[in-house]
């Protein structure tokens, strides 16, 4: 029998002292930390092959030493360490030792919603709409689907029937026409833009991207090494005209600009498509939360008015489902669609076969539908109470820009200097109420400091609160 | 209300009309495939802004043309295509449009088990232990999980919890000693070793990579563009003598070299490491079985060895739970590890919450080595049938060679050249029986064909009738 953990006896005096000798070097060197569970006395019998009454002499040895305890009907627990545990040599501080882990230590901080808020209110972006149904709907799909789900290696690419779940769902949601065989599962947008780097860009090409833009695309273009133009977004979307003719690869987030929530008018998707085609650009589309939105009607994704088929789109469960789901899916040009199966394959060889069955059931079955259209109406709730808010108690201090975003909005603050706004998040933290300020997702700051106001984690009931702080702060500072 | 799929009225004629074109087209186009179902009128009424009324007066209207069919109780279905889809322009073939992806499309074949198996009995590699309970197990881990799992982005490096319960495992199972600080979840070994080359490799760098190999990692690292040298192994494991003191990073499968199946002796593990820090190399560990195998005793990982901090120990989930899991770990020298995890972030964001959270729960509980425990008795059982009916069938023809590895045996054929071997495997595949030859994993073709008998994915009983088919297709082509 196999031992629960490397112990070895050695061969002096009797086999009990042989047993206590080697359990207190298992909690000598750490194999065995305080407070974990010893191995039952029959099984340590077995993997040591000694007698089950050894083993027991042997623990009763250690009892007396204190270095075990027993807790009825738990077992033997470790209570102490016999001795400072084993030392290794850590390795010190390493050099870089390739040019992308230089580029990766060059890069700076990010703003990435991650763990609990400390703050009573926190309007922080990135927050997933709280649904306790649908964990609940997420986790029945999952036990469901681990029953019948192929235990051996899945296809790189997804499963088929999550691709043509995915593609179902294109049609009715984004109006793109896309074929299963085109589609690429992946564990989220992040993923999606790592293949794309690899797959289209050398170190020291050209990428264009948005300003302002999401931090986390740009770090992983800056860790590839390319060289990246940041072009200025209006009111209509990315600037056109601005692109390097020379970027291979143009980032753009047409749905919702992110952060500052401007859907890409129609005459600027042509031109967009246009530049691609006329150059042989590829365009990158981030269509994350393209179904979520209020806008009175649908855009339909830049995918969709594709002819020349020069865009990759990409969509993602994060927003729609939750971020800590990984999971997401491609629409690859056909050109390139192999390279992308290849190096998706080569990177992990294919996203969870559960979680991708479990997806493509609620898709398939109309539940991920009818999910989408309650999580709509509560964000319009939502995004209702922020903007009611914002107008009772902050009118005057705050600039709320046009967005067709769902998940947040923009407000500007035209009567502060950055020293100002910096005041205003200091009050309001200690008011219990977290304010993000947009900054940071500008290479050419904005004229004026504004707040990027997400609302998607808190109950229209908390949103109002939530504002009438605000106000407070605001009049405080002014 | 947001459009269930992109349907637009063209404001002319009467609106029932103006509806039923809407649908024709979306029908015409794809969007509505044959087969699937028509949104409920009420849902259609609500996203058109027109009257129940007129919806359904509109799919009256189809129902005539018989382009819908209702079935009871299911609703309106999609019976027909009233004209040819709208012609996208597919981009023809693209050429590579990075070194990346050239090289992506210069790589050979793989030999990766996936999918059913068209044969009776297959004899197949990477087949994982069918167990059902464990199935339904993972099954009800991951509903506890989704349950009570944070839905919010968690972090890159890993649910906690589930880097303690891997240190617990590993310190139990594999004699190593590791901080949950040192560990990054990963998605398997393949991911370990994508993070690791962009890591630790610029294209050009040298690395070492024993003979035979297992395929997947000699592709990624030919597509990251390192450049490869094959090193010989023997019955003690890989000849350290013949690493190139220039590589920089040499990938080792210590705990049962793959596919030879060879135990790394206790000389060549210290020899191999005494090289790693004279050159300042870093071993890559692929322990991915290393808590399985038959071997009378343990034997401790590399990295329990590890004085210098030199060694990337990778463990994976794919062989002692099932290969579609994609969930694995990595423990990291202290100069790598912030590398490791800002490129894993970049990469991915990190791995799905809800699957650690429930692998968490099994290791830490305890369900986890009671299911390797069992695994490992039932590995046995399956190996002994094989050798038994090797040797009952197939004396004289099969030389078994001395392995460790707790899933495959390897099966010399002395009597056969490599058409004699070819021949073997056609006339076996005509009796259902699937067998696999070892060369595809050599670079220096061994002096006699040989099979890589996987036993892993068959009861006794049909490893006994397999070894039967086997000593018939051998009389037979002798």
């Amino acid at each position: 029998m196999r031992p629960t953990m490397q112990l070895t006896l050695d061969a002096s005096g009797p086999l009990n002292e042989q047993v206590a000798r080697a359990l207190r070097a298992a909690m000598a060197d750490g194999r065995l930390a305080p407070g974990s569970r010893l191995p039952s006395s029959r099984t340590l019998a077995a993997d040591l092959a000694v007698s089950r009454n050894t083993v027991l002499l042997a623990c009763e040895q250690l009892r007396v030493e204190r270095l075990v305890v027993t807790r009825p009907g738990a077992g033997l627990f470790v209570a102490g360490v016999p001795a400072r545990p084993a030392a290794r040599r850590r390795g010190g501080p390493v050099a870089p030792q390739s040019a992308y882990a230089a580029r990766l230590r060059a890069l700076g901080p990010v703003t990435l919603a991650a763990g609990p808020t400390p703050h009573r209110y926190d309007l922080q972006y990135g927050e997933p709409l709280l649904n306790p149904p649908l964990a609940a709907a997420w986790g029945a799909a999952l036990a469901t689907a681990a029953a019948h789900t192929d235990t051996r290696y899945a296809h790189a690419q997804g499963l088929p029937e999550l691709r043509e779940a995915v593609c179902g769902h294109l049609a009715r949601w984004r109006g793109v026409v896309a074929h299963p065989d085109d589609v690429v599962i992946v564990s989220g947008a992040q993923q999606a833009l790592a293949l794309a780097a690899r797959v289209l860009l050398d170190a020291g090409d050209g990428v264009a991207v948005e300003d302002p833009h999401y931090q986390m695309a740009h770090q992983a273009l800056e860790a590839h090494g390319a060289r990246i133009t940041s072009v200025r977004t209006d009111t209509l979307g990315i600037v056109v005209p601005d692109i390097p003719v020379e970027s291979r690869l143009i980032h753009v987030t047409p749905a919702h600009q992110f952060p500052s929530g401007v859907t890409m008018s129609p005459s600027r998707r042509a031109a967009l498509l246009r530049h691609a085609a006329a150059h042989g650009a590829w365009v990158f589309e981030d269509d994350c939360d393209g179904e979520l939105g209020h806008g009175e009607r649908p855009v339909p994704a830049l995918r969709a008015a594709d002819r020349h088929d020069r865009v990759v789109h990409v969509g993602s469960f994060s927003k729609t489902m939750f971020p800590s789901l990984r999971l997401g899916y491609m629409v690859c040009p056909a050109g390139l669609r192999r390279d992308f199966v290849r190096a998706k394959q080569l990177d992990d060889l294919g996203c969870p076969a559960v979680a991708q069955a479990a997806m493509a059931a609620l898709v398939s079955r109309g539940a991920f539908d009818r999910h989408l259209r309650k999580s709509m109406a509560e964000l319009r709730k939502r995004r209702v109470a922020l903007l009611s808010g914002l107008a009772r108690h902050a009118a005057g201090h705050v600039q709320v820009a046009a967005t067709t975003a769902a998940m947040h909005v923009v407000g500007w603050l035209p009567h502060l200097d950055a020293a100002g706004a910096g005041r205003l998040l200091v009050a309001a933290r200690a008011r219990g109420l977290g304010l993000h300020l947009i900054s940071p997702y500008y290479r050419t700051p904005p004229s004026h400091p504004g707040l990027l106001l997400g609302y998607a984690g808190l109950s229209p009931v908390q949103i109002a609160a939530a504002t009438d702080l605000l106000g407070q702060c605001l009049r405080d500072a002014a």
